[in-house]
């Protein structure tokens, strides 16, 4: 029995997984589980992850494993070759670190979820919407800024010349600008390793706008 | 030099490095940041943490860990007895992954941050923004509640018979639900395991309103 990753072409999450996959040279049969259409409130989609959200990957046991930062751990502590966290646990608390600043602090308050609850609850237009979604999507990455640039463990990577953790976190949150229209010229080392992650073909071939159930004239 | 914890009395992020720090037997010296009054913002405390939030802990060597987790997990490493994770993968990717419900997908949602911009940004009044913050902080003890009750990992805690980093995201959480008077009979399984969890000192005297810095009538 092979992996499967369910997930959705445009979920951050999922591409986090699914770079970290790449990087690693695993195989994951993909299972689409369609976020705009409400596909993940379904009985099936429950019995694999109760709360309702992308990814969860499940292991060869039958297993299911979800939220996509417990499930790259586990895919380092499994196959740790090649390396997505240092060996040292400063180089580790700093790399976990700069990774959740964008999947506590920035990601989570852009979903669909989110999105939905603004307008039918709050009945924000969408210039509201716009407005929050860019803002709460440029306080991460200006976070991420703020270290990047002045620490000295920053690299050609977030930590060092090899991608990292940090380095899929960081990538997803910038197509979350993309997605929102967000400013990004103010932060000039996240963008200059946004660009280097973008020439590993595993940071790729795991963009959303290449997976088979992204549409092919997308509107955001 | 001792290790200092930068956090607020009111911060459930502080709440859980208190917690993992007294499980372990450390100290720290306790450096007090206002959330409220906006200390966070100052000089001062951006050299230590450039994104503005609590908590950091500023370890022995004079380096800050930032977020959390991060934080928790470097504790982890470097102090392994009691451990707060499990030994196998697959139950670390559970513990952590519950853990992340809570710290993703639940907490920063409710911060003051996000308190102050449905307030000033989109002019939402008491009465929405405390149903916001009862929704968001439900989903996640919701999600928890849906795991716990049917996984057979589930013990006296959340993954057997021993405290680890999900019991102590899940307390926090249900710190939450007391903030927003938000209803918890519906989660049996959480609020089994939040007692558990409050008969331990070091769940009892990390909580909120047991800190230096709390204030004597408190309130939310």
């Amino acid at each position: 029995m092979t992996m499967k990753l369910y997930g959705f072409w445009r979920s951050l999450a999922t591409y986090r997984v699914r770079v970290a996959l790449a990087l690693k040279g695993l195989e994951a049969e993909q299972q689409y589980v369609n976020l705009l259409q409400g596909a993940q409130h379904g009985d099936d989609y429950k019995a694999v992850n109760p709360q309702s959200v992308v990814p969860a990957l499940v292991i060869d046991d039958g297993s299911p494993l979800f939220q996509s930062l417990a499930i790259v751990e586990y895919l380092e502590e499994t196959w740790p070759v090649p390396p997505l966290l240092p060996k040292d646990p400063l180089g580790r608390a700093r790399v976990r670190g700069l990774s959740l600043i964008v999947a506590c602090d920035g990601h989570p308050l852009i979903v669909p979820r989110i999105r939905n609850y603004l307008e039918r609850e709050m009945h924000q237009d969408e210039a509201a919407r716009n407005r929050w979604l860019q803002h709460w999507t440029l306080k991460a990455l200006e976070a991420l800024e703020a270290h990047l640039a002045k620490e000295r463990e920053t690299g050609r990577f977030c930590h060092g010349n090899a991608p990292t953790l940090a380095d899929i976190c960081l990538a997803g949150q910038v197509f979350a600008a993309g997605y929102f229209n967000a400013e990004t010229t103010a932060m000039p080392t996240v963008m200059r390793i946004f660009d280097e992650c973008m020439k590993i073909d595993a940071f790729d071939r795991a963009q959303p706008l290449k997976q088979p159930d992204a549409p092919k004239n997308p509107t955001h």
